[in-house]
């Protein structure tokens, strides 16, 4: 089942990217458990069912972690707390707005305590080459000194894997695809509605991904206009 | 009141380095906040109370973050959920056992997410040089890349200051006490009894602290037998 023998702990939120790396990380290591947090998002509702889907597919054990006072005491308008999800591409200013911040490393710092505990010795995460620099803490610098902190400050010296890091999302719905993840089973939109909604930046650059990978993209959308030029910045 | 306009949040346990580290910061910053964490240690309920009655002394608003997630999920003496506290110093192998797994790391991140959010500059640990190497997210090399990631990670550049790391807790003591800092209003004791128990290694470091600070030590411990000779490594 498990390719080698490195046990791994897979940040799974139930998007596109993440389920795709618990995929591969079943494939390749020992997944010994997926974690997604509610951390009071407008979608969270929405996509931790699916995580918790794909980890059941396999067999894995999945625990949510609440991080309630996330949800009460930080600012954002990715929160139910927050304002409402700016339309269009992510490079837009007002896209600053959806950052939780340093939600990445909160989430990697809980994910190497649980690991260590869990005597693995890694923790996987979906981050790739095309997030973004509005999000400090998806940035390349950031990555790698949070790495170190994580690698310094565990007995073990817990990894961070970072399997998609020189992919764009195109080529994670490929991967994905080979794999046999069934992405009407994840979930994207930061609007958290009941259907993904097409427009917001999240869900611009899910129709895309599928667009360029030349895939049939097999989610429900409320609404498909046209996709809206890629900025140049891209 | 606050000496300078730098906007801090203070990581307040309720012991003796942090309480002193708050009265530091008090005096020198404006203090935006206290944290407490709770992950479901032995000693938190008796600890968190004293911190909340310092930051109350100040008007200062304090949290408790619950992390429940670590109460059930981390292995660890230290916590409810693990074995019997070991008595002696610190540097017996016995002690290992008390580390929650990359909790500073935990503990840091929240901070700085947290921080950001209140608009602050800095988070403020009391990390000094008595700090265990059996702690892994005690030692500067971890303290270092933490403090990067948090800097990178965040808009503002979140800043990780550590005011004591020069100095002993003899030091600290002194410090504390020409702050005005009411030490029995502290609390050290890993057992987390009624009383603190006196013979476990924080409660040793502690007895040793005052002593050698030649403070007289305002704590009632439930027994006070001879300190153990400080290991050579210390």
């Amino acid at each position: 089942m498990a390719g080698d023998a490195t046990r791994v702990v897979v940040l799974l939120s139930g998007g596109m990217d993440s389920v795709a790396a618990f995929y591969e990380a079943h494939r390749k290591h020992c997944v010994v458990a997926c974690l997604s947090f509610d951390y009071g998002a407008k979608h969270n509702a929405r996509e931790i069912p699916f995580a918790r889907h794909h980890a059941e597919r396999f067999q894995v054990p999945h625990f949510t972690i609440p991080l309630e006072f996330v949800a009460r005491h930080f600012a954002s308008d990715l929160l139910e707390s927050g304002g409402e999800i700016p339309k269009g591409h992510y490079e837009e200013q007002s896209m600053k707005k959806t950052v939780v911040p340093f939600r990445n490393g909160i989430m990697m710092a809980i994910a190497a305590g649980f690991a260590e505990s869990q005597e693995a010795q890694a923790v996987v995460i979906a981050a790739h080459s095309g997030d973004h620099a509005i999000y400090p803490d998806c940035r390349e610098d950031f990555m790698r000194a949070m790495g170190d902190a994580v690698r310094l400050g565990t007995y073990v010296g817990i990894e961070i894997l970072r399997p998609f890091i020189a992919m764009s999302k195109a080529d994670i719905a490929r991967r994905g695809n080979e794999l046999g993840v069934d992405f009407a089973q994840t979930w994207s939109c930061y609007v958290g509605g009941e259907m993904q909604c097409g427009e917001c930046g999240t869900c611009v650059e899910r129709r895309e991904a599928f667009q360029l990978a030349d895939l049939t993209d097999p989610t429900i959308y409320m609404s498909t206009p046209p996709l809206p030029p890629r900025p140049a910045t891209h």
